[in-house]
């Protein structure tokens, strides 16, 4: 695309952090008080997590876009959702109007931005401002290092067969399993299995008041959605 | 040890980010402005990045801590850097002064507090506030999600042999090879010989003004200690 074609209007990947809005960046905070256009991901029903992260900080009176995720997202393409979505932000884009979307954590780990950055990054300016991830909020609530020295740290998805999550796991010294939910008790029989469950912990809402710390085996079933569990294969992190 | 017998200050591990002060979160600020004692690891000569990323925050008047790292850090186990600081530093919280150590990116995130960590966790009260990493800096700088989905992420530090990386990177979807220094002609063989070279990109600096992003044929060697090579085996990140 010409550049001159490219609309004058900036989208903004926001990293709002883990959960505690202190943990926003200096710089989040400067765009978010400047943006026009709020737009954040939403259940079905009820308040956005992200939104919520940064409602302290809102000097009030944007036009706010929240994107609601369907109840069963299986039923639901991706398109159906992102694809009106991205149109109307392209809209205010084109208007001069930057949009700021606010991305739990941080906008390129795991995060539901991507949909919207690969509507837009080929015909508009984006800009993605780095946020405190979930991954590391997590360690600092366990007061355990996540990887130090040469530690192979492996982020593995819960989604996954028992035997390739057994494999990726004998493979690194400290893993993160993400997106645990209804995984939950395939996650705790793959670290039974290798001998791990005494070296994992589970934790949900990490910087939130309602943050949780629990043994493996205490883990809810199913996990709710911010939840993570975190293992180090050697060293005393668990003690 | 008795509760009662924890000395009455606090040490802070507090991450400043990845280089640019204002990735600083607001928790930070807000700790670091109180802090009447702050350390920092420093080179043998020269200054602190960690500092000079504090440095636009800071109300002056602290007392300062430069931990300095010997040139040959092979001839000095940590203890002879670590041990004296870590006696200094507990001086100052058992008279009730708060220390707050900087850290680049995230304190657990590979951060060298694990060494003041280990040697005060026991005895003292230790806090952490989690930072924003090289890890999410880089992809931002890269404009290109670090991973997505249900891809697992792999951190694999450059210092271990051609075969245990090519093994550790054929079990991921992404991944960041982190200390490349004087590793990087290894990592770019093996990155070669998997047919993953044009899938990588070599960054260092991430959010500083000498940010750079180079094909991986065109880093340096060796590559400076702020330096990372993010790889993606699928998708169309580095298109």
């Amino acid at each position: 695309m010409n550049e001159n074609n490219i609309p004058p209007g900036t989208l903004y990947g926001l990293g709002v952090g883990p959960g505690d809005p202190e943990l926003l960046t200096l710089k989040a905070l400067r765009i978010l008080r400047a943006a026009p256009v709020l737009a954040y991901p939403a259940p079905s029903e009820g308040d956005s997590l992200a939104r919520t992260i940064a409602a302290p900080h809102l000097p009030g009176g944007q036009t706010e876009i929240a994107i609601r995720m369907p109840l069963d997202i299986k039923q639901f393409p991706a398109e159906c959702v992102y694809g009106p979505v991205a149109r109307e932000i392209a809209e205010h884009l084109e208007a001069g109007r930057d949009v700021v979307a606010l991305c739990e954590g941080d906008p390129f780990f795991y995060g539901s931005f991507m949909y919207l950055f690969e509507r837009l990054v080929d015909s508009h300016k984006i800009e993605v401002v780095p946020g405190v991830s979930s991954l590391m909020a997590c360690a600092a609530a366990l007061a355990a290092p996540l990887a130090a020295r040469n530690d192979v740290l492996s982020v593995l998805p819960a989604p996954q067969d028992e035997d390739r999550l057994a494999a990726r796991l004998e493979l690194c010294d400290a893993a993160a399993i993400v997106k645990v939910g209804r995984h939950i008790g395939k996650v705790r029989r793959v670290l039974q299995h290798l001998g791990l469950e005494s070296r994992a912990r589970y934790i949900e809402r990490a910087s939130l008041p309602t943050e949780r710390i629990l043994p493996l085996v205490e883990a809810p079933d199913p996990a709710p959605y911010f939840s993570m569990v975190l293992v180090h294969r050697r060293g005393e992190a668990w003690k």
